[in-house]
């Protein structure tokens, strides 16, 4: 079977674009990343997208995107599976690319969120959870999220400090990243001052809402990838080697631990053994911390950590500059932003370029494995892809 | 590269369920699938849907049945393209089967629109068209498809009596359907007397709006396909040659010609194409009948009657028992109903049991081949598929 490529990368920077529709996000992406990988155009283009059609009153995002961008006719269509449908696009467009249904496919995910006021946006992204038996009561996703961090905290006995000690870092990351929404430095004290969402959650625990888009090329075979390195004058070629997905329980009432995402469990072991890799062999990693708690659970989960180590290894410089694996350069979703449909191609866009040695933040130590994880709601879903570098 | 097989379909009864959840709805169709299939269980799902994340206030939706139905863990995701996102299922799953990315995969589709208001349910179905450009400025979708009506109409000398010709028959057909939502059979006088929707659309004209879910099996390579054969006992497999998806601009305004639905017409020809064949050998068809103009356009952009003669040729007797091809035997979106993201997965499984000849409603002649055809919008994005009988 024939193995898939990323030629090429395209992001928009994340902010509030009161000026910019959903669709002009998505051609700037797509087109950076038509230029990136030397003119290569798409025969298919999958979206990402999670709340078009609650903010936006917006269906058929697909093929209005498609065709802004100058591509009317193309097959184009959206996916959806909350925070993670990114990671699910790249799962859909691997599939499509390798089967030979197209040769070229630009996985895509674009979100606008800002111009919704608090509360509606709010709503938007409570649609991750279940809507008769979690928001029905009145609890919103920073409110599930809030839950597993007290219980994290309580049963292995971290403080608010300690779990702080994340987003201090992503947004050091992040302050060199030209594409982040946050791209500054903050302090443990302005993390533990800023206000709280849902307690023990605050501010500066949380992802920021933001407006993106991202866009990843991929083509199908070695040859057609080192065609385009000859345009590019690229010698380094990144293989898309698997791309995994799971899922759990959307509400979490019925889960067996709720201390562990299961699905991010099973994606990553599928995606390390369909690589012929182990988790040991990961050398950059790009995972969804949509809050402090999510960044710890899920390098536990992913298999980076024990139960209940992650804190107390990151704290002693784990996952950090020089170690292995790297995690999270770009500052990840607290720091880079979290435009939620986007934001696995955001990961897969990263995670290219620091295997390519591009990234123009801070920089990985020359990786030549990358894993990204993305996930929906509190990893109802989840999707794994890892990344080679080929030589 | 592997053939891709249907080994198993499921539908519900399409109606009003206000007593049942999509998820259940769902759960319905899927372990109907699975138990034609003699048990064959997925390894992926792929759920076509278009309002769930309005009319429910729920997205991941994947994972919300996938649970549901006893397979937690499965990856399991929504697809959206508008009425379109049953054909566009089956082409994500026809693709994820073929990359071997999965062995087998359930592609279903699950809509549930009944619980909503008709205020509502306009506003959601609306969102196929351009919030921006169309909506906004207060057309609904059958109001956009009354233009094109008129015309038609205008342009070909046609009279409503002579649209009326399509839904008469499509009532005859259902009223075999023990799946159909409307099983009955009408007259021209009802349908002429039926009250105006959007003129010269009147409700007689139109689909009706009903909650439905529709799943196909597919399996990778006519070994397995033999193999579960020989527990089902059947030895006549169906092969699903391809499947096409074209796109075409949301807003009307920009098209070259209203009454060519230009997605339709890539879509089919690629699909011939990629399948071997051309449009001569084609025996039967499902095809998107949202509104009478729809069958009609639809069977011209096809490439099955020249541009402004299908009314003549229905008239005549085409497209009907007997004939090459014969037509929505199902009853169409008119007769069997139309919940809108499993519509195009309701046609799968029709053509599949047309070509098994265990079609339990009105019996097709023994076709060898068949060809679906399944929209979103007005062929903003159109889907076709051809399916083969493999002795």
């Amino acid at each position: 079977m024939d193995r898939v490529f990323v030629v090429g990368v395209g992001m928009t920077k994340i902010g509030r674009f009161y000026e910019k529709h959903a669709k002009e996000l998505f051609a700037e992406a797509l087109w950076k990343a038509i230029d990136d990988a030397g003119g290569v155009k798409p025969q298919a283009i999958v979206v990402g997208n999670m709340t078009s059609s609650v903010l936006m009153q917006q269906d058929s995002l697909g093929a209005l995107v498609a065709d802004y961008a100058g591509f009317r006719g193309v097959p184009a269509f959206k996916v959806e599976a909350a925070c993670g449908s990114g990671g699910v696009a790249l799962y859909t467009g691997f599939a499509l690319v390798k089967s030979g249904v197209a040769d070229v496919v630009a996985v895509g995910g674009v979100e606008k969120l800002t111009e919704a006021n608090t509360e509606t946006v709010t709503r938007a992204l409570a649609q991750a959870a279940d809507a008769d038996y979690e928001v029905f009561y009145g609890v919103t996703f920073t409110g599930l999220n809030a839950m597993i961090s007290r219980l994290y905290m309580n049963t292995f006995n971290y403080t608010d400090e300690d779990l702080s000690l994340w987003p201090l870092k992503m947004h050091e990351y992040g302050s060199y990243n030209p594409y982040a929404q946050l791209p500054r430095k903050t302090t443990l004290e302005e993390i533990l001052n800023s206000p709280l969402i849902a307690d023990p959650i605050r501010l500066f625990h949380a992802a920021p809402i933001g407006d993106g888009a991202a866009v990843v090329l991929l083509v199908r075979g070695e040859e057609k990838a080192r065609e385009v390195g000859k345009i590019t004058g690229r010698d380094t070629l990144v293989e898309l080697s698997t791309v995994s997905v799971a899922t759990d329980s959307v509400d979490m009432s019925t889960r067996r631990d709720l201390l562990t995402m299961e699905s991010t469990v099973l994606a990553s072991r599928s995606a390390l053994a369909k690589a012929g890799l182990t988790i040991k062999d990961i050398d950059y990693v790009e995972l969804h911390d949509a809050f402090h708690i999510t960044a710890y659970a899920s390098l536990e989960d992913l298999g980076f950590a024990p139960k209940g180590m992650a804190v107390k290894l990151f704290k002693e410089g784990k996952f950090q500059k020089g170690d292995k694996p790297e995690v999270n350069f770009s500052g990840g979703l607290k720091a880079r932003g979290h435009p939620v449909g986007a934001t696995g191609v955001y990961q897969a866009a990263e995670a290219v370029m620091q295997l390519r040695g591009d990234f123009p933040g801070f920089k990985a130590s020359s990786p030549e494995t990358a894993l990204i994880h993305n996930i929906g709601g509190v990893s109802t879903i989840a999707a794994v892809a890892v990344f080679k570098r080929v030589k």
